[in-house]
């Protein structure tokens, strides 16, 4: 199966990384993490982007905060589909990762999930290795009806509380 | 291949279609175009997601403006990947739809882009289709050159203009 | 009496349902609490939506945070009034899930209250039901003049205090 | 029947008044026009709103734009549910009037739908006025499926279009 | 002199109303604190306006949050010069609060100051009570003067701590 | 009479100075018009708020746009109330220009008005200067009963043409 | 003296390019214009920053639009001061582009000027190379003297007008 | 070499100057501290700036919140390159200190770093000051390569930490 890149512009970030991990191995889904910055090591960034498809890469998910630039960077860099999750630091709740990841221009699309969104990013990637794999597309129907037991779970006991 | 959908919530939205229609057909992607609402016609929207996958589709593009609710209520019945285009109507400059389509709770992604963004959801959906799709890769990275000869001809163009 | 459903899209919201129930209880008004996601149990929502005014339901309140669906799902698939309460969620401070629920399309309506306005949401409803119930007219009346009645006692205490 | 009551804060908005009544008159809706301003009539909108029961009205719906009290006004001074429009104008798009109309204190709810969002707001009185009018449920059930009937037949129409 | 009165919304502002009482007796100026709510008890806020220049009041100052009614609903009944204090509750940091008091239409103006700038409002109902009073001109003066000493003092000091 | 000054901070605001003049002249209050900007000609407005009480002003009223800092550099070196004009200028509305104006620290005040509210300026100036002038008082009592009844008369005309 | 170079994310946006240079020709200082994109054309975009020092470059002024990459893009390849200018486009006004532009992580800054902000980024580079200059640096004192002298005529002109 | 001055606009920005101060003398930069008011002593501000050139300065960094003039009015007097630290304090994250400083006038820029920015004004600084001091430039080049290893270091970490 193609990997899963988890790319982090900060180490800060950490938590959000280990719900991607966490939801992708739960999935059976090889993947792997990096530290890498659009503006702390550019040249890593590109490359990285550059050589993904060929290292086995299916897509590339990067979590970056402030003018987080990073899921843009990389898919400047790439034709893999690359998930970008804005992560919120500082007064503005995250509004400045979301518009920076998701205003992209014309011609090289981020896939912008929640701010921090990161258990999404993990899912909408299995949903993306899911379209040529019929296995892992029963294994997220699988964990979409466990959802919905769950929330069937809590409206009952809910409703034992309430009442 | 797998085809690409793409829905509107209202067909005043029809230029993002074509916009969309005309990308992929350029990259030889078999599509269709539907006009379901996720609030006038809740039902077909919920049946068209749940029958997709067996219908052959591979990515469901989902383009909706307000509280635009039709790339979540798409994503709410399907594990294919969803993308959601905000459309921009109203005095709010397209927020609304944004945050209305990016924001989703945790469980159930829509790979979202910028406002307005229909060129961009379709080079999104193609570069999912890519993923295990050599021949598609190719073509992306082609239309990448492309771009990128583009802005150096206006970027040569445009130092003459102003020199 | 027509019953009130008071609807979370997660169970995290709980405190708004029992503030929505304490008053439409304090008020004699027949009501039930639930837990129905409209993006992870899509299905659920739109049968409670179709059979409620068949099952003695006269208004359904709906309350949901971030890419708040829930009151407009509800809503596409009934005709009785339904009131969203916009819950602040993450770092936006409730504007994701104020737009989400206000900005709904022509032909479909949700009567949209205060980002976190679980005790509105519960007088609206009376205030609905009591349009052909003049004994509940009468009890609103009251809590009015109650309301009335604390500002003033307030009002008399801080003079005192600030004197 | 009850009546509803379309009230503006000022004449510039009398094309969502005209929607208003438009819709209100198609479902055969007893209702009444006014132009009250919470700020230069503030009198007139108070006697308004507590007379309103008696004199029949059912709804009381307010249209108003910038730091759009006329709701809020009304709200204070009756028990009848108050649907408030927010309406655009100058450069904030809307927001400032839906802030202000919808961000109620406890204790005084206003039913806000969207900015600009005339027709849902006769749609939503209607709502109201049929929770105990079968025949008037009958009436906006049918509007409904009419409606749906219209996406359906768009639907046709683009496929068509754009094939 | 002409007093100023000082109404709050809502005594949990009660920090605001002390702030402003504080200033406005260290500047001599005679005044009085109000709970009076633009939405629970209309009337009383009404009142207070019509009466307030025959009573001997020459500025009226108000304070609230949210949908922040009171100083519009205030100047709607008078053409003494309102005061209006925009206060944060809630998630959107005062922006609601701050659009609904400062957004007035034309015909009835309020004086906004600075979201919770509860000093600042003292300070400006003093300097127009001073237009007219030279003595108190001169104690403004003079607290200006204070203040910029206090300013360069704080200068020497920092300068001193991080040499 | 104190005079009201009118200061621009831009020539290209001239119709929010005709409109602030216009009403002045109508109350009979004595005005004059100034260009003087912050940034260009700092100079010029610390000098002109230094001695502007002693030149006979009473209020000094001050337009501008984006960073609109005239409002606050002038109030630095005065103690006259000085009133604030949000102008709406570039794509953000106005937002720039009001967050700029009203948000002035403790100690300086900015009494701002409406987004690009020139006329509710000229009359907040005049309520201002009213507090000791009865007569002036009278005449703005009068603007408001020309002003309701105006309103009363739109409302029958409405009415009329809506009927 | 060392160059300024004028980069363009897009030649659409080529008259905040034409109003670049032409306030840099005005004053004398040698410069260039580029279109490089961020996305479109990254290699070209680190390559250029990289060399920029060496090519006798002293600033480097970047302007683009929605997620704004270009500037930040520049700065993390050079240690030239880098300036950006988030250009309008699309519905939010420029506030994506604003955000993107200015929200740097810690390490690479960017200077960023107003929306818009063609002709200031050209001062703000000509004041930078001043620095080392005296002979600019009055140019530039002469520039702003007659700016003063331009609003004082305007000053003079609009009291004459509105008289 | 030209000196640096850091400004506060209140001494409870004490953080961002030592912050700032820290970077300069980690670079060699001589540098100096200032607790200066444009709204409090903006008399002093604009003498500081007028003399600032001739005093030595290179550089003025300018740190304030809420309606953050201090940058702009610092800038109105001087040539001198000046940079703006938006500063957040009150519920609006900074967005008001961003436009305050960020959104200036065509003729007078300011070089705006990130809401709380400290460290990257000082480094913008230093970009400035080493246009035209290749030693300077040398150590900022030496700062980045640290900061890439940094990151690099993290890279590995991380990448052990999450296996």
């Amino acid at each position: 199966m193609k990997k899963v890149a988890v790319i982090l512009g900060s180490d800060s970030d950490r938590d959000a990384a280990a719900a991607c991990l966490g939801q992708l191995r739960e999935l059976d889904i090889p993947c792997a993490v990096r530290v890498i910055s659009a503006h702390r090591t550019p040249q890593a960034a590109a490359d990285f982007a550059k050589s993904a498809r060929d290292e086995g890469y299916g897509v590339l998910i990067c979590a970056a905060g402030l003018a987080a630039h990073l899921a843009g960077a990389v898919a400047a860099n790439t034709t893999l589909p690359v998930i970008g999750i804005p992560m919120a630091s500082g007064g503005l709740g995250g509004l400045d990762a979301l518009l920076s990841t998701v205003q992209m221009p014309s011609g090289i699309p981020v896939a912008t999930v929640a701010v921090g969104g990161a258990k999404n990013a993990a899912l909408l990637s299995a949903e993306i290795l899911a379209v040529e794999d019929r296995s892992l597309a029963q294994r997220l129907d699988e964990a979409r009806r466990t959802l919905a037991a769950e929330t069937a779970k809590r409206d009952a006991k809910l409703q034992q509380e309430l009442a």
